[in-house]
């Protein structure tokens, strides 16, 4: 039995697993299955995942598994998304725990309020512009350092990141006094064979 | 030389690291450090992490560490604090991820505003208390049906979700409707050698 991903392709907490699979060659069946229509609150969708979230993954023994990036750990054990050094992999856990509390609910959120439920301005809380921004600058702050988030090599901190960074622009950041981050976001999309994300308007 | 835990003893997130250190016999210097001063604001600080924020350790070969759960990771790999079995270590990923983006952000935020700020209720984003509600309901669930998070054994999920869960009263929370919660975070206190934290007003 192939795994089973549900999620939707306009996130990128859902994006993240495709990627991770594709880059790992898994065999999967993808469920589109939208955050904004109210289908993951129904009562099916909640016995498959309490939290009402996607993306869920049904794995081949058919027990169930949420929150992407214990998806894509999962997933990416022993192989080279992850590194084998211990303090690396720390490292590349702390960029993840990272993404979740001081990344996404800004950057993330924002995209959502402007581009896909097309909020005014003076409806969005300006927090997640001063938030996201701040998020933004600590990635360029490490790019300038490093071509990777943890060192030299592409991680599931790189995936994980990458995948709201790249459209920031649909949420009103302004990506151009980051030139290290710009250029790892292309970096990153070509290792995974992405369209550009600066290209979709 | 001994790692070095900078952290707060108001703030879940710094405990949880101290509690895993002492479990696990790790010889470390605490760092008294509020998050309420600035002084994680302060240059010297941003300087050891950039991202402000406490708990941050310095390991015993100088390397630094951020985020609560990277380090409480780190700390635990290969040890029975962390599932064996590949799914069940993924289910507890995905506890811990849950954690950072659905339980800290409302719990601990409702705790430190009540609690610490003093904040009257009007000033409160009414969100933190249905928000927070929602995720003690999702952990009751749960343990309904498990005495431990993932399962029969106690593991690093465990330990991250007691931190706030046993203080959510400060934060104005009822935990009257939760008997399984009630009864987990007294099993995990005498696991962990804590006091009550039901007794602590």
């Amino acid at each position: 039995m192939a795994i089973k991903i549900y999620g939707s392709s306009d996130s990128g907490n859902c994006l993240k697993v495709r990627w991770v699979a594709d880059r790992l060659r898994l065999a999967y069946d993808w469920i589109e299955t939208s955050a904004f229509t109210g289908v993951t609150r129904s009562p099916e969708f909640l016995k498959l995942n309490p939290a009402g979230q996607v993306p869920l993954v049904v794995l081949d023994d058919g027990r169930l598994l949420a929150q992407s990036n214990a998806i894509i750990t999962h997933f990416a054990e022993n192989t080279d998304l992850v590194p084998r050094d211990a303090y690396d992999r720390a490292k590349m856990f702390e960029w993840l725990f990272w993404e979740q509390y001081s990344h996404e609910p800004y950057v993330a959120v924002r995209i959502a309020r402007v581009h896909f439920q097309k909020k005014r301005e003076d409806e969005i809380d300006p927090n997640l512009k001063t938030r996201g921004d701040a998020a933004l600058a600590r990635l360029e702050q490490q790019l300038a350092q490093t071509p990777y988030l943890v060192g030299n090599a592409l991680t599931l901190a790189d995936i994980a990141l990458v995948a709201y960074t790249r459209r920031a622009h649909l949420g009103g950041f302004n990506l151009s006094s980051y030139p290290s981050l710009q250029a790892w976001v292309k970096r990153v999309e070509a290792d995974l064979g992405l369209p550009k994300g600066n290209e979709t308007p």
